[in-house]
């Protein structure tokens, strides 16, 4: 198998941008990606768009072939993945295994998704898709209410406070003021928080992660053409991705993401690195205690330790392990299908030394996160400077 | 790169089924394929799953873990992928690349879709989602009505005829005939299909694919490890994939289809073959006029002969070049996200000798054309018995 780098990353503007389609957002990124890179877009062989639901949202699927056009470089191989809200990471993984496969050379990844057309009841019931339908969303259970069953579980089986739930808003929204990409630029309170509207018992409206249109994009080539052309280049050390049972009723402990701990096994084995080699990390907290129960499977505290941990300031920027410089999904925003992609923008932009005032210093290896539904899917990726 | 090999194949029932669910159908013929195979289920390393727009059909995304669970292989990595009514194909593309990456050694790719729980309206909606939704279906454009438009232009172009049109029907039923798994068990005439209710002039019922629910898959592996330890096995000698503009005004020639003709040139000469070397093929025939193009653009004939090389008898069973031996999309029927998997399972037991009435004799080495909306994307693979 062939090592592989990025070579270059580009988000396009997030936010409710009703003036851009799918594909206007699509485009805006990956030109940004491409220029980054420093390359001709029209050397691209291979596509891959992780979407989730433009189906629903839109009426357009049959993205990959779209983008390709609309990218101007209709002809070549051009595939759309979809896994709920871990789109963006599938196809990070899937361009991943074009370059490492031999089959293509440089290979543009891109994540979109364009939710702010419809309705929030709209958006709800299209997110939904992501649950297991028969069993969940038939019955009426939309995602914030299965992640406040799993906020509930974990407050009374460890002793998890609703005040350090309130923490992991806080601290994101602390570094998304640092990062002029993010949707929402907004000093939060843990008190601003436990008095945001309640919307399913124990989750409030700052616990939740918006609805955002955006995309995202990374551009990667074998590691050896890299070392030989490319401007600047981030080696992708390790990548593992993993399903669970996506029923929350049918798991044995909803607090616990095995999906996302089989995926971190699955790549830091491939990076040969332990959880303390990790110096940082983008996980995927579309709700507070998303990215409390997403440390725990990453192995960075143990199983019931996340709260704590966070409040206690490792997860800061400055901290032993800091999570979500980025402004996470929390505040950066969550465009479902182009998250993941976004984590390897912050992943590459950090390792270069590029973050600015949320630069974690020193930083040589950083990881991201990215799940479906209630983890019934995951992908994890860690990118090294070498 | 590493040489693959299909060791199993399966197909659920395929028809009107309003008993069997979308995961009921993969999980059957997922089953079907890992016994044929005779490995054992919880060997699969990575799960591949091709559905088209199982959102809008079925309200359900997430389609690789939830597969993976109810196939009893939860933690596997699995993949849902998306190319519009090539996804089958492209399912088949993204499984080769997982085993000749070395990612992994046993992987099952799968097609599905359910269909007919909704009404006909309602199932036309959702396929238009292949289209260029924004300048094609919004304005009320069918995809009955774009090939409509395709076959006019091939008729004013190149003579091609109504009755050459009804010939490909009336072979793709006769030879579903001899194929229990088809959908549809009916003698036509030309005829029976100049009388059938007109859809969008010139196409005829009799000229369009029914809506089916239904599912085919494959287990691959690594040719080497075929070649010691499975029962039967067919090497996967070529595979390419491609697109073009989806909007059919924006072309600068309706009848060409471009992508089928790019994805067959780099599958040809990953195969080292012609043409000529291919001894039959399953293609891509949603509309009778598709099939015309579609032999035209993989250099059966030449452009614009596709309706005479039908009405001569090339295409027919025992004909110079058999021509969908199954039945075909129109005959076996069409669950968009499964016929591209399935044109495999028509390939591997042809390769095998296991098409009974319906044998192509001597055959050594066949293709099959999946394509997406029209042609906006295609996949080309070609097995070969060695």
């Amino acid at each position: 198998m062939r090592e592989v780098a990025v070579i270059g990353v580009g988000m396009s503007q997030w936010g409710e941008l009703w003036r851009s389609s799918l594909r206007d957002l699509f485009v805006d990124a990956a030109l940004a990606a491409v220029k980054d890179a420093g390359v001709d877009v029209k050397k691209i062989d291979s596509l891959v768009v992780g979407c989730m639901t433009s189906g629903l949202f839109t009426g357009q699927e049959h993205l990959g072939a779209l983008m390709a056009d609309y990218l101007g470089v209709k002809g070549i191989p051009a595939t759309r993945v979809e896994s709920a809200c871990a789109s963006g990471g599938v196809a990070f993984r899937t361009g991943f295994l074009e370059v490492a496969s031999g089959m293509s050379d440089l290979v543009l990844v891109g994540g979109v998704e364009k939710m702010t057309d419809v309705s929030a009841d709209q958006a709800t019931r299209a997110l939904s898709a992501a649950s297991d339908f028969a069993y969940e969303a038939y019955n009426g259970i939309t995602f914030p209410a299965l992640y406040a069953m799993i906020a509930r579980s974990h407050m009374e089986r460890y002793g998890t406070t609703r005040e350090q739930l309130a923490l992991v808003a806080v601290k994101n929204h602390e570094n998304a003021l640092k990062n002029p990409k993010a949707q929402y630029h907004l000093k939060l309170s843990v008190e601003g928080v436990l008095k945001s509207v309640l919307v399913a018992d124990p989750l409030r409206l700052m616990d939740c992660s918006p609805l955002t249109d955006g995309a995202a994009a990374a551009v990667l080539c074998p590691l050896e053409k890299a070392k030989k052309g490319a401007k600047r280049w981030v080696k992708v050390a390790g990548i593992g991705q993993a399903t669970d049972t996506i029923a929350l009723s049918s798991r044995p402990d909803p607090t616990w993401f095995e999906a996302t701990s089989l995926a971190a096994q699955r790549a830091m084995r491939m990076a040969g690195v332990k959880p303390s080699g990790i110096d940082f990390a983008e996980v995927h907290d579309c709700f507070t205690i998303a990215e409390i129960c997403a440390i725990e499977a990453l192995g960075f505290c143990k199983p019931g330790e996340g709260g704590r941990f966070t409040e206690e300031g490792h997860t800061a920027l400055g901290g032993s392990k800091p999570i979500n410089t980025s402004g996470g999904l929390k505040a950066k925003g969550h465009p479902v299908g182009a998250s993941g992609v976004a984590q390897i923008v912050e992943l590459v932009e950090q390792l270069r030394g590029e973050a600015g005032d949320r630069k974690v210093k020193g930083a040589r290896r950083g990881l991201a996160q990215n799940m479906g539904g209630t983890c019934g899917s995951a992908v994890v990726s860690i990118l090294e400077k070498v």
